[in-house]
């Protein structure tokens, strides 16, 4: 697919997927709504398969290769969710994935990936030697290289999300996701924009990665510069192909501290009884940020994933001592 | 009440709670049936207002008192989910509750009873102390103590969860629930074996704490003597009038060490991408300790509550190293 997706492309990539993947849930919490003064309703992608939304836009690509393309297999490099979502996808089409992840990456990662059948390859932990690494199986093996964001049909299966949302909550004033690298926010934008006309499409960022916000702000692409914020899956540049989708239909990206962040996910953790990771918070505490631009609204929230190293969590004691 | 809550009377008490509390869902998690090689069915209380299955008996003990009686307003001492979920009972009342608390419980634990505005007695962390701070509340106020668990209208209440759980999987092969003072257990038992007449029910206990285990040994009430388990639930003594229920009805309490407890709390957090307590994990932890009782079965887990401490959680780094 070599141009935008619209909201037919969506719809269609939605029924192609539809077989494969959760339907997830769209939860509200009656504490959360009094906290923020507003109506918010999660779409809940921590349920999603492989813990993430992912599984949409890698599963799209992989069932859009032909038959020939597919006996080849496919390749990704990734530290995160993506390379999961892909051997996921691979296996759901019964394809070889091969990843190409950093020697530094955690065991319960590598775990992730060879757990749905990919092969693994480590390569020492910078970018260049991930694409060198790629490019190696490529010519090895024939395979398909998928980009994680930056391509129209990941950018259409991550818009499935918000399609189903917007299905299930036609009164939303506005819908808000984080933005990373812009596959999940582009293909939120255009469901959004075509469904719900009059609903507003925000965006949370962290102020520590902040390129989608500047590019923004720019009006043109300006790569990543810090990526010390704890949202692991926002710190990548977003890309060529999602920032002029986001530039034309996102209203406006908010940003917020590293504390909003943990506060946020704390909350969901503690009142939802949910499973989030720090770049899904990123949507509440926006909203936490500034409730002036929620205040009694309805509000779409777009919970990214739940995948998070339970041995490393953020939270710390605020119980400043005992009763009395 | 002054007698066992037959079905009819759990039904009655469903119908009574069904305006005011959620009606959990029942989630499933195909990754953890593959593990156990049974089919799970999680009823998750934890997603239950004020976090736990508790409201459903308070609320009817409140609900079940006289309008002379309610004006008085109720009673308890608790220094756990009961204090908070006897407050929300009383709050949709609108009448007045008093819990007494250990002066060393967290300020988390008070924030949550005097967030549905009830009143915190604090007073030294000995059950004398408990006892005679609740009986001075009793004589100022002429209100009514309510028991946690050893009381026939709790038990009922609680019961509307496995009630719920039966309609919703009437194929259930085996009944599990959690076991501390037996207000759960001893509902579960009772719902259960009246709509299921063919499953088993059976509860998982720390071994750490076992005096339910050993009292069904012995045919007899033996107090709790270890109180030393991470499931802060069921530290608890088997309860009167929850023992001769839970001995006539419950096929085998299954012991486990802490160890399985905090493995099966990991897996749900991890696989399912909920929050639940230590206490709500005994019955997974259950299923992994004594695997050849479930192989093959339809099991149905009764998932108590998710109020954690999250700045206190007893996960530890499994990642033995990195990738290589």
């Amino acid at each position: 697919m070599n141009r935008e997706p619209d909201i037919q492309e969506i719809r269609r990539t939605a029924e192609r997927l539809r077989p494969h993947i959760h339907r997830t849930p769209v939860l509200t919490c009656s504490w959360l709504d009094g906290l923020c003064g507003a109506e918010l309703h999660f779409k809940c992608e921590n349920f999603q398969k492989a813990g993430a939304f992912k599984i949409r836009g890698a599963l799209n690509a992989v069932l859009s290769l032909t038959d020939d393309e597919a006996a080849r297999g496919v390749v990704t490099h990734s530290s995160g969710n993506f390379g999961a979502a892909l051997a996921l996808a691979a296996r759901i089409r019964g394809i070889r994935a091969t990843v190409v992840m950093p020697s530094n990456s955690t065991r319960i990662k590598v775990d992730a990936v060879t757990g749905y059948g990919a092969q693994v390859e480590l390569c020492e932990p910078t970018l260049q030697a991930r694409e060198a690494g790629a490019e190696r199986v490529l010519v090895e093996t024939g395979g398909t290289l998928l980009h994680p964001y930056d391509d129209y049909r990941i950018i259409a299966g991550q818009g499935t999300a918000a399609l189903e949302l917007c299905l299930d909550c036609p009164d939303l004033d506005i819908v808000i996701a984080p933005v990373g690298g812009g596959g999940l926010l582009g293909g939120t934008a255009i469901a959004t924009r075509a469904l719900l006309p009059a609903a507003r499409v925000l965006a949370g960022e962290p102020a520590a990665a902040d390129d989608a916000y500047r590019s923004l702000q720019a009006g043109e692409l300006i790569p990543q510069t810090g990526t010390m914020t704890i949202a692991d899956g926002l710190r990548t540049s977003l890309g060529a192909r999602n920032f002029p989708i986001i530039h034309r239909l996102v209203d406006r990206i908010i940003l917020m501290s590293e504390s909003a962040i943990v506060e946020a996910m704390r909350l969901i953790w503690e009142r939802m009884k949910i499973v989030v990771e720090p770049s899904a918070a990123v949507t509440l505490a926006a909203i936490l940020t500034e409730p002036e631009l929620f205040a009694g609204r309805r509000v779409g929230l777009i919970i990214s994933g739940g995948n998070v190293d339970l041995a490393a969590l953020p939270f710390t004691d605020r119980d400043e001592g005992r009763a009395r």
